[in-house]
């Protein structure tokens, strides 16, 4: 695994992220870390990786876009001093789109969140190891779905930053693609977007592998 | 791993099962299975094994003891028809003989609940495919710990009745013993009982080892 | 329009038809008739209307299928010895399907839907002087989802009992077409099932428009 | 109808039109448009004419008087530069002459009201497409009663600006008369000032019927 | 005053007697007896007459008719074996027919109202000491209004009744008149149907008017 | 009477005044004027003397000293501009000698009381049209216990301030005297220092007997 | 100490008993005891005479009167099988006669507390190896107050049965005295009734005394 | 005792001290000291020496070390000039290395607590008649557990710190000691830090032991 004793990870993101953690750092006793993929892979690591003693926060914020994350990026993530940072953001970038379309003021187009994003990514490079770049996703089947079309768009961005930057790449809407061959969306999430924790879990397994998780060690 | 296609999985226990599931069935959605292992478990296979269609139902109580089981079995085990059932029974049976020794009618000793869980084994064997029966456990690391001691009898007591009546077995005091080589009881559950998510983590995946799952499935 | 000075209009069906209306009978005061489509016909016809004093009482409740409302036809539809009722049943049959499809016990299938709906119809027909059937609905665009697929038979179904029994029919499905020609269904539900105020007007107006209400009196 | 496509229209006035809107824009998912005429016409023309993609915002405030909008015009009117305004205000600059009497630092009296709501028409009118007055009302049918009588007063305050200034013009007062002819006050108020479902869609009728909206459509 | 040393007054009504009294007996420390015109009376009285040891129970129940009052007539009036009995009862009977006027059953007819009114006194007088009887009232001015119309007939049946069984007879609606020459009915009551303190206070000195009750005592 | 049409009376104290009134200032719908004997002056008056419109405010606050009241004099009474104002307060400034003699900066000695209240007197005389001062009491029959020696001494010194600067006086622990004759002091107030209706309506009795409110009129 | 190991000791009463003790049962972890005498001595004993490991159940209930007591002895006491029983009874008997004089049905006057309480230890007395008479006793220092001399007659009857049936004795009201002549009522308990911990200390303190708790013990 | 008439003790601490009481100040009536053994010591002392008068502020605040004593020493020990300060304080200093060990600025190591303690002593020693420290302690009778053993080097340094400075010293942990003898820890605390009232007893009796209180008084 590409984490060494005592590495601080702080993980941001929206409310996917968020899941009720505490604030105001999601870290800690009973519940900090909230209830979603952080909680997962934190458990899973501190289970399989206790000697490791690694220092995981939570950071997300539900509702968040990239627009919200570059306003709050020097205290919640530069200030925090991590090693390593893994960011998935940009579901409400599209989703208020298609749920307020009236709302313009609210819609964070493509080429705002491109940028935005590529700028916080040079910004934390040369202070930590390693950044996780995780893309957002769409729990809709259909590819022809005009709002699926758009998170895909947003998600070959981040795939597009990831390689400019050299950062590590994980696809969770292609991470959700065999589970959904054999699950319909309203088995894992009300609106396609918030999943249980079978989707959760989804999400962390695809982070661990990115990182180089040992599923059977011991 | 062990299980079929639609097979029916009802997993029974105390409050390290129940963890605020859904009355009176803990399945469905939103929280249903609860906060602890039987979600890590549901999460785990439903994620890795869609394709499967488990049905996994959390009967877990808090408070239970072998004699509370045996008071609800006809109506919460034998009448769900489960194709496998698992058992993780016995911290209350001992703890209380520690947190209240003068209230004597709450103990379950030692030959009660042996004689109470075979009793449950054997009515339940010829109904189904298996059983799995996980030792109860306490997350103290002091051999010489009083109320270890005795949770180490009960757990002994466990592999004695797997072994009589060949039902597959987990051995949970066990599983924890990596893990409270680095880590300090109180980071893992401040009463050395009711764990955090990364020691539900840790009694989920000693069960998935277990009934076979494959951790590097897809 | 149908109805005459004095009529009596129970309108049954799930949580769309429900809404939080009052028990055990959603008529009177402060929003006992619920928030969404009922009430809106009721306030369209009492302001309108005025003159007739049509008794209108919300009947609906959550969570039902067609099988729930003939356990409960008796004292929630005879006793009340309506003038008309109506019926929206069929989305909970269907949906049970899709988001808990491992809970079996919980699904009604198109026999049984058709055999139920049609015995309800057979036993009120006699009592009253009209019933208006609704088709349930989905606010799903994608004419191939699996879940609007068999919607549609529903829906279909819905249509045939109407024909046979010769009562009257409404299409809220079809109603729903040219909305979501311009709408996303996010905007209109989040979860593609319990619209909001715009969604509830789009029924209530196909059901006005079936019972002969005239837009422009007055 | 006189909207066109994306236009903004913001309606303010008072508890008419707050009915617990969302703060601080009453606008978007889950009620936020409040429970009254405002969420009544948002239902009719997005059910109606969904292609005009037209952005309502409810900006009432329980309690005010023309007084409190003159002093929140700048941020909740103005700042949101509307292409369209409708204000419905003075119920509560009568209706505490009548239940206090003796605090009359909360009366706003004629000319007070008269000035207030014309030195907003003229700030506003170069501003916007086109303003739409609606007058106060009373839901009490006796023409002797004191109050109605000052409520008519100041609905006639209402239309001479309205002349005056070339705004359009909604005499809600008029629109409650025939179904006041039918219907006793209690049955549509409590208090003879906060009408149910009925009274609201009485006001957004009148309101759509000023503002050309084709009740036939489609 | 026509009360002796430890009399026993049980006082009955609807929700203006009621005003959050204790159940089962509004008697006792702390609000027990309500919130209005009982409390108001049995202060003055304890206060002014505290050698008495009167002992006031108050029985009203929010919403009751005089049809509700027969049917729990032997539990809360004969079973407390009383010395006297107040009864005011009529506004719901009324008012139900005004402000829902479809929901038939809920009303009770001028016939219904005197035929029962005039049991229970037949039923009461051997066993007490004395009735008083006072009228249901309307705080509305305007003598025009049919729901005041009908609440004066109510209320002049009280009258036929208490001089038909010689009953003592207090006329509140009269007692409301020379207040309401000077107060708008909305300073009383928002409902024009419950009274703030105001209004219980001139009950109340209507009703220790009609007892004897020595304002000039000490 | 004293007062004359549309007079201002503003009534100021400790928690007896209190009780709960509406914040921040003590008028309007809705208890706003609290549950105690300021609502039974003003209900009194209200309803016998309608025709005054007689402004009633309660400002009292719970747990107040003199020393407390010359802190907010200025906001919470001259500023108010009233034309009488009614003193109630020692309470507290001899009840924390005797329920908290440790914490001596909680007690207001006599010396204090009697120069604080002469001031606020000789402040507030030039601006109104009288004042009205009324004794702390206690409760207590037992003219030797000791808080009620002390309480006396208060009550007395509040006679003498009277006297001195010409106000009114209400002795409001000798008009609880013929009550305490009758009942026992823990019937009235269960700390014997808050009453219940009964002990509120004494008070009010004898201030409306100072003002010279007439009991018989109308 | 009187007290031998495993000895089973219940404590019942009325609300002095009961502060708040766990239901149905007064034992066992987090406040079960409640918050008052009960729970001060458990504290006491448990910390001194670990070694005893005695069993105190708290069954005390708030209201109480020996009548109450009676009604529930066989389950609250003789089924419990108690090795000793402490009851302090009788205050609520004398309090009702002071605070709610006219609801007589509330009293409970000597003849009839005497005989009760004398039929309760004759009951008990051949099945437990002892019982703790105690006082009632009222917080006031005035002896010639009249609740206070009737609560001393009580308290002298309580002396006297004990004497008879040579029960254990605590005189609670006398061992209230030497701390009444240094501290006002008021300090103790807001009622007279209810003391604060420290009074509830004086009464534990009395208790270990009369059993022969040695407090200089380890 | 050490302590004379009208002397202020300021009890400072961390959760085992706050439990629950007031702010700003723990003093008063109702619990204000909380519900530990600050409410021990002074329910003890008022009951047995009454005529002391001795003032007892808990000044404790939950999850506090020795660095957040520091912070509101000048305001909540200093500026309350008190006669004699206790201190315990430490727990927190060393739990947050063994729950929480990746948090590192959470922790207080060994120097940084005896520095700061000691300093705290030095300011506070010429202010007052004299300081009572007590050891921080661990509800774990096992010698070799590793927090327990850090508990006991801090506890060591606060020996010595009170030897140094020449104040009163109470080794709680030492007074826990007889009690585990015959207690499991899970009895008396249930994250062995916490304890019920007998854990707090044995804390108020070492203190009460210190400061020369005589058990036997009276």
């Amino acid at each position: 695994m590409i984490f060494n004793k005592h590495d601080k990870l702080v993980m941001i993101g929206d409310s996917i992220t968020d899941t009720e953690r505490k604030r105001p750092l999601g870290e800690g006793r009973n519940d900090a870390t909230g209830k979603g993929y952080v909680t997962a892979v934190s458990a899973l690591i501190n289970s399989v990786y206790p000697e490791l003693s690694l220092r995981i926060i939570n950071m997300g914020i539900s509702g968040n876009t990239v627009r919200s994350l570059k306003e709050r990026w020097q205290t919640d993530v530069v200030d925090l001093q991590p090693d390593w940072v893994s960011i998935m953001i940009g579901i409400n970038d599209v989703w208020r789109q298609y749920d307020q379309p009236v709302i313009k003021e609210t819609h964070v187009y493509l080429e705002e969140y491109k940028s935005t994003l590529s700028e916080l990514i040079q910004i934390t490079k040369p202070l930590v190891k390693g950044i996780i770049l995780m893309t957002p996703f769409y729990i809709e089947p259909n590819a022809g779905d005009c709002m699926r079309r758009t998170m895909d768009e947003y998600g070959a961005a981040v795939k597009e930053i990831a390689a400019l930057h050299q950062t590590r790449f994980v696809d969770i809407q292609a991470a959700f693609q065999p589970v959904l061959e054999h699950t319909y969306p309203a088995e894992l999430a009300w609106d396609r977007v918030h999943p249980n924790m079978t989707g959760h879990m989804v999400i962390a397994r695809a982070f661990l592998n990115e990182v180089g998780f040992d599923w059977n060690k011991r």
